[in-house]
């Protein structure tokens, strides 16, 4: 089986996740979704909202891999830098999108706060728009940088509208099973198994739940076959081990 | 009032979190420690289970930021390799520590379990340990570098034995105050607070919750005085607004 790898990084931008006043929860989110579409996520970062951090992640992100998305500093307020840093990273400017600017003058304001409002429509130029189906703003797209909101909500609805623009490979599958066996209990057969298994990433994960101890070791790669393989083999370690294979 | 700022950077270890099967919890909970004892977190990365990304994104943390902390990879299995990453980064060789592998003896076991459990007492020549309470094999810290587990009950417990270690700066105060507005209608006032508040970190988080849209505005800094100021200024352009600022 070829197996074709496309990646991408989230850039997560926002002193609020830094600081951890705010759980982020769109990492996992992204990771999950990208993967149904055949991209896997390689790496992350979070930045605060300083423009020489922001861009030079950016930079570094969109180099390495095929696709880039970040979260956060979209909105009407002072700390919202994304647009100037996206812009600076690409070395163009900052313009007016009409096309955003009509969707705010929908909704009727006082003009000092249509003034701010309007901070929203700016986008890099050369950006196209990526839609958002809860009726705000939009975000946008440069080259292969997706920038999206930070409210978990409304990064949600953009990014549930950008599979066609992805080119995705191999879609990542994965089995799981577990057992109420320490992780030391199981490690020497993982080893020879994952030798054995190169394109198939064999993880163990030690829990403590219900007062019990277990393990549950995740399988994941392109290769289904392979797959049911591992499974089978790891099903039997844990057999060999006195204990019962379980759904996770 | 003199500020010192100390810096820190987190290095979350695991394909688990990329993959989007686990929602990372620790870097919240790290930051909002470190931040009682004066070290402000200014950069996150999570990285796959690979030597050489590790590696480098340890390498480029420990020389541009005063601490950093590492979650996840130290236990038994194959998969958990942090401690050759550490020691491949400081460029020294993973020796046994005999404390650990002490506590290690103390359970007792079968010789291929135990030869397992025993990965857990390698450490990078000229690491000092970082105890844990939950029992278990510790972590270590090899210069700036605190290596502690992913899982997050026993990676809280190692944090929270690290307290003397570290020479905090100015601890970050916060003050916060919520109002029944969109982010737009407030947002040219802030701006102007924050052109005269430099030091002071003015954030504008817009929510959505219980039908009601809102902000919330947090403002961060080590200078008291100049919070309570910021504060009370925020409050002035909320009630020039109409509206009633809150209790987030």
């Amino acid at each position: 089986m070829r197996e074709r790898v496309v990646t991408a990084s989230v850039v997560i931008i926002g002193n609020e996740i830094l600081s951890g006043r705010t759980q982020d929860t769109n990492l996992a989110h992204i990771a999950l979704q990208l993967n149904e579409w055949g991209v896997r996520v390689r790496e992350a970062r979070v930045v605060p909202d300083v423009l020489e951090t922001v861009v030079a992640a950016v930079n570094e992100a969109r180099a390495a891999f095929d696709y880039v998305f970040t979260t956060g500093g979209i909105g009407p307020t002072h700390d919202d830098i994304t647009v100037d840093c996206i812009a600076a990273a690409f070395d163009v400017p900052v313009v007016v999108s009409e096309e955003i600017a009509a969707v705010i003058r929908r909704r009727p304001a006082p003009p000092q706060v249509m003034e701010s409002r309007m901070r929203m429509a700016r986008i890099p130029r050369g950006a196209s728009l990526v839609r958002n189906p809860t009726g705000g703003p939009q975000g946008f797209r440069m080259d292969n940088v997706f920038v999206m909101a930070g409210i978990p909500a409304v990064m949600q609805a953009m990014l549930s509208t950008l599979g066609d623009q992805l080119e995705g490979g191999s879609v990542v599958h994965s089995r799981s099973v577990t057992a109420h066996l320490g992780e030391s209990e199981i490690a020497d057969g993982l080893e020879d198994i994952q030798r054995r298994y190169p394109h198939i990433d064999l993880g163990s994960y030690p829990f403590y739940r219900d007062n019990v101890y277990g393990t549950t070791l995740v399988m994941r790669g392109a290769d289904e076959t392979a797959l049911e393989r591992v499974l089978a083999e790891v099903r039997g370690i844990i057999e060999a081990r006195g204990a019962v294979p379980r759904d996770p």
